[in-house]
C-alpha cells in the first residue's frame, strides 16, 4: 500500500483551522512545515504533496473570502527546496499548472527539485480552473476544457522530452582535456507542436529519477485519457468504495489499452480522516468541525467546486438545478448527483464539501480506519491512498501515531523505506533514455545567424 | 562597505574549473553550495548572487560549448530555498528575467523566499539577451532592446504592486469569530498596462522586507535609467577606477534626478580578485589559469559576449569592426573599445573576457587587494564590490581567510551581522505600503459573472 498526504496550511477541512489545536500559518510557517514533514517521514509515507494554485478562488466575495481559510500560503517549490534539507527519504511533489507555466521553466524546477532531495521529486499535472487564475496572467478568461487539455497534453511531452536533454553520463568535466561535457550525449529536443515550439536543451543535468513523477487529478473524460497516457500516480475522488472500485478499473482498462502495464500507473483515492482512541471521540471530533464552518466560508467553497454563486439560492431549500460549467467538470457532477441522490439543502451541501470537498471521510478507531482502507486496497479500488488530514498537525499526527502502526502490524504498509528515490518507493522503474532522443540538428540549429 | 558574491558553479573565471584544488558540481552540487554560501556567511557578506539564464549561450557551435564551464546547474529558486534552510544572516538574490517570466509567477517566488529565509531576499532583474532564450518560450528571436526595457519597466512595477497586495496584519486569523483576514487590509492590484493585465492578490502574505531588495546590472541607457528609477542596487562592470567613478556619479545623478537620495541605491562594481601570501603567488595563481583556457572555450565566451561569431576572424590577427548588436549592447563596446585602446587580438581579448569577463581583477596580498577596494570606496567609485571568485571554493576562501580581515582591521566592513534582513545589511530601509495601493473594485472584480 502506498501513502501520500496532502499537506495544507490549515487543513483540509474548512473548518480545520478553527480547531483548537490547529498550528497556523504566519511568520513561522516553515517550521509548521518542516515538524508536518518530519511526522509524515517518521511514517514512512511515500510523499508529500502540496496543492496549488496561481490566484484566490474567484466565485466569492471577499466578506466570503474573509472567513475562509484561503491559500494564502508559502510557493511550492521554494517550500519543498527548503524542506527537501530537513528530509531524507520522503518525496516531495506539488502541483503546477500546463495553463499558466511554460513548459521550460516546469522541466527545470523539477528537475532541479530532484537534484536538491536527491531523486525525490513529483509533478503533479492540472490545467487550473479559474477565471482569477487567467486574469493574473493578462487573460480575461480560464481557456476552455478541451484546449486547456490538448495544451497539458503537448506540455507534459516538452518536458518529458526536456528532461532527456542530457544523458546521465554527459558531464564528464575532465580538467586535463578541458573537456567539460560530452557533445555526443547532447540531445536537443526542437519540438514545434501546436501550443509550443521548444528548442532545449534544458540546462541542467538529467535528473537521478531520469523523470520525476508525474501526478494528476482529474476525472473528466480528457483527464483521464491524459492521465492513462502518462500519468504514474492519479489522485482520486470518491465517495463510496464502489465509486472507487469502478473508477479504479476504468482507469487501469485505458492504461492497458495504451498498451502500459496497469501497475505502471498507481491510483490513491483521497480519504479525510477522524480518528480517536474510541469511535465516540472520532465523532466528537467529527461533529466538532461541522459546527465550526462559518455560513460564508461554506457558501464560497461551494460557489468554487460548483463553478456557480451559490448565495443566489434559499441557504436551507433543496439544492436547484445547475448549467453544466466548463471548470471543474467532473466535480460539479459528483456533487450535483449526491445532492440528488440524499436530497440535500444548500446548506447541508456546503457542510458535505467542507468536510473532505468531495473526498471519502472515514471517522472510527485505528481499528476501523485500517478495516476501511484495506477493504478498498484488497478490493480492487485503490493502491493505496492520499491521506487529506482535516487539521494540522493533530490530524496527520493522529494518524501517523495510531493508523500507521495498525497497517504494519497487519502487513499492508512498510515498517522502513527500502528505497531512496519516490520512484523507488512507488515501486516504478526509472526510464531510461530514450533511442529517439532529440538527435536533432548539431550544432545548435538556427544559433549562428 | 557592502560586499555580495557571485556563485557561479565553476567560478567566473572561464578556466576556473579546470584549476587542480576547484570542486566540481554533479550530484553532490548541494552539498558544495552549502559549504560556499556558510563561507560567503562566515565573511559577514551582505548577499550571495546567482547569476541565470533559461537557456545555452548560443552563440557557439557544440564542440566549443562542450569545452566551456556551461551554466548547466541547479534552477536558482530552488537552490536558494534550500539554502535559506542551511544559513541565516546572508542575503539570498538571484536574476529572474522580466522577458521570459510573468510578473505573477516572480513576484510570488521572491515573496515566498522572503519568507523562508526571514526578509533575505534579493531579485537582479534582468531582461534576457540570446535568441536561444527566446526558441526555449515558443518564439523565433529575442525581442529589439527597447522593447524589452519598457516591458522590463512594467513587469517591476506589477511586481511591486502585488508585493502590496496585503497589509503587513491583514491575516488576523481569528478562530473564535471565524475571520481569517481583515477584508480592509486586502488590495487588489488590477492593473491594466500595455504589456500585462494582472489583477492579484498575489496569493501569499506581505514579504519579511515588505519588498525584496531590486538589483540590477544593466548599462546601456535604457538599464541605467531602469536602474535609476527602481533599483535598490546595482552592479557595475568596469575595469579602471575612472571608469568605475565616472559611471557611479553618472547613475547617483540620475537617481537624484528622478527624486529618489543618492543613497538610496548602492553602486557594486565587480572584482575578480586573486589573493596570494605573496605578490608573486598571486601573480602566479592568476598565470595558471589562463593558460587553462581553452580556445574553443575562450572564442565562445567572447562570441557570446560580443554578440557575433568570432571564430569567423583570424585568432592572432586584430579584433575587427564590428556591427552594433541589440542584444548585450553595453557589454559589446566595452569590449570593442579596450581591443582599440589597447590593440589586442582575437587571441588577446578572450583572454581578457575569460579573466573575469569585463570586470576587474585585482592580483596581490590582502593588503594589496584591500588597498584598491579601499581606494575604489573612498575615491567614490563605489559603495563596496560583488566579488566574482575566479575559482571555487578556493577563490572565495582566500578572500574571506585573508582580504575580509584586513577590511575590518581597517574599519572598513562589518565584523558581525547587526541586521537580520538584506535590507537592513545595506542599510536599506523597509518600504511602506503606498496610501494608494490597490483600494480597486471590492468584492473582487467581474468575479460573480
Amino acid at each position: 500500500m502506498h501513502l501520500a498526504t496532502l499537506l495544507q496550511p490549515n487543513g483540509h477541512h474548512t473548518a480545520g483551522w478553527r480547531h483548537p489545536d490547529a498550528v497556523l500559518g504566519g511568520d513561522q510557517e516553515i517550521d509548521v512545515y518542516r515538524r508536518l514533514a518530519a511526522t509524515a517521514e517518521r511514517g514512512c509515507f511515500d510523499v508529500l504533496f502540496l496543492a496549488d494554485a496561481v490566484g484566490l478562488r474567484d466565485r466569492e466575495t471577499t466578506a466570503q473570502l474573509s472567513r475562509s481559510p484561503i491559500a494564502v500560503c508559502l510557493e511550492p517549490f521554494t517550500l519543498l527546496a527548503a524542506l527537501s534539507v530537513t528530509t531524507s527519504r520522503i518525496g516531495l511533489a506539488t502541483t503546477a499548472s500546463t495553463t499558466y507555466n511554460e513548459p521550460y521553466h516546469v522541466a527545470r524546477k523539477f528537475a532541479s527539485l530532484d537534484h536538491l532531495s536527491g531523486g525525490r521529486a513529483g509533478w503533479n499535472v492540472v490545467t487550473s480552473f479559474t477565471d482569477g487564475e487567467a486574469r493574473n496572467f493578462s487573460r480575461d478568461r480560464h481557456p476552455d476544457h478541451a484546449s486547456r487539455y490538448a495544451r497539458a497534453r503537448e506540455f507534459v511531452a516538452v518536458v518529458r522530452g526536456l528532461w532527456d536533454s542530457w544523458d546521465d553520463d554527459a558531464f564528464v568535466r575532465d580538467k586535463a582535456s578541458g573537456r567539460y561535457f560530452d557533445p555526443d550525449k547532447l540531445h536537443v529536443l526542437d519540438h514545434r507542436g501546436v501550443h509550443f515550439a521548444v528548442r532545449g536543451p534544458l540546462n541542467i543535468a538529467r535528473a537521478p529519477q531520469g523523470h520525476p513523477v508525474i501526478f494528476q487529478a482529474g476525472a473528466s473524460e480528457d483527464g483521464l485519457s491524459l492521465a492513462a497516457a502518462t500519468a504514474d500516480v492519479v489522485y482520486a475522488a470518491a465517495q463510496t468504495f464502489e465509486d472507487a472500485r469502478s473508477f479504479y478499473q476504468r482507469l487501469k482498462a485505458r492504461v492497458a489499452a495504451q498498451g502500459r502495464a496497469p501497475a505502471a500507473l498507481k491510483i490513491l483515492p483521497g480519504i479525510q480522516p477522524f480518528v480517536g482512541r474510541t469511535e465516540q471521540e472520532a465523532r466528537e471530533k467529527h461533529r466538532a468541525l461541522l459546527d465550526l464552518v462559518h455560513p460564508d466560508a461554506g457558501l464560497g467553497l461551494l460557489s468554487t467546486l460548483i463553478g456557480v454563486d451559490m448565495s443566489a439560492y434559499p441557504i436551507d431549500g433543496p439544492v436547484p438545478d445547475l448549467p453544466e460549467t466548463d471548470s471543474h467538470r467532473s466535480r460539479q457532477k459528483l456533487l450535483l448527483d449526491l445532492a440528488r441522490r440524499e436530497n440535500l439543502t444548500v446548506r447541508q451541501l456546503y457542510g458535505h464539501v467542507s468536510n473532505g470537498a468531495g473526498h471519502h471521510t472515514v471517522v472510527g478507531t485505528p481499528q476501523q480506519v485500517a478495516d476501511r482502507l484495506q477493504h478498498w486496497f484488497e478490493g480492487g479500488a485503490a493502491d493505496g491512498f492520499n491521506i487529506l488530514p482535516p487539521y494540522l498537525p493533530g490530524g496527520l499526527d493522529d494518524f501517523v501515531a495510531l493508523v500507521v502502526p495498525e497497517l504494519q502490524r497487519r502487513g499492508l504498509f512498510r515498517t522502513e523505506y527500502e528505497g531512496h528515490t519516490l520512484r523507488e518507493h512507488l515501486g516504478l522503474p526509472r526510464p531510461d533514455l530514450p533511442a529517439t532522443a532529440g538527435h536533432s540538428p548539431m550544432p545548435l540549429p538556427s544559433s549562428r545567424a
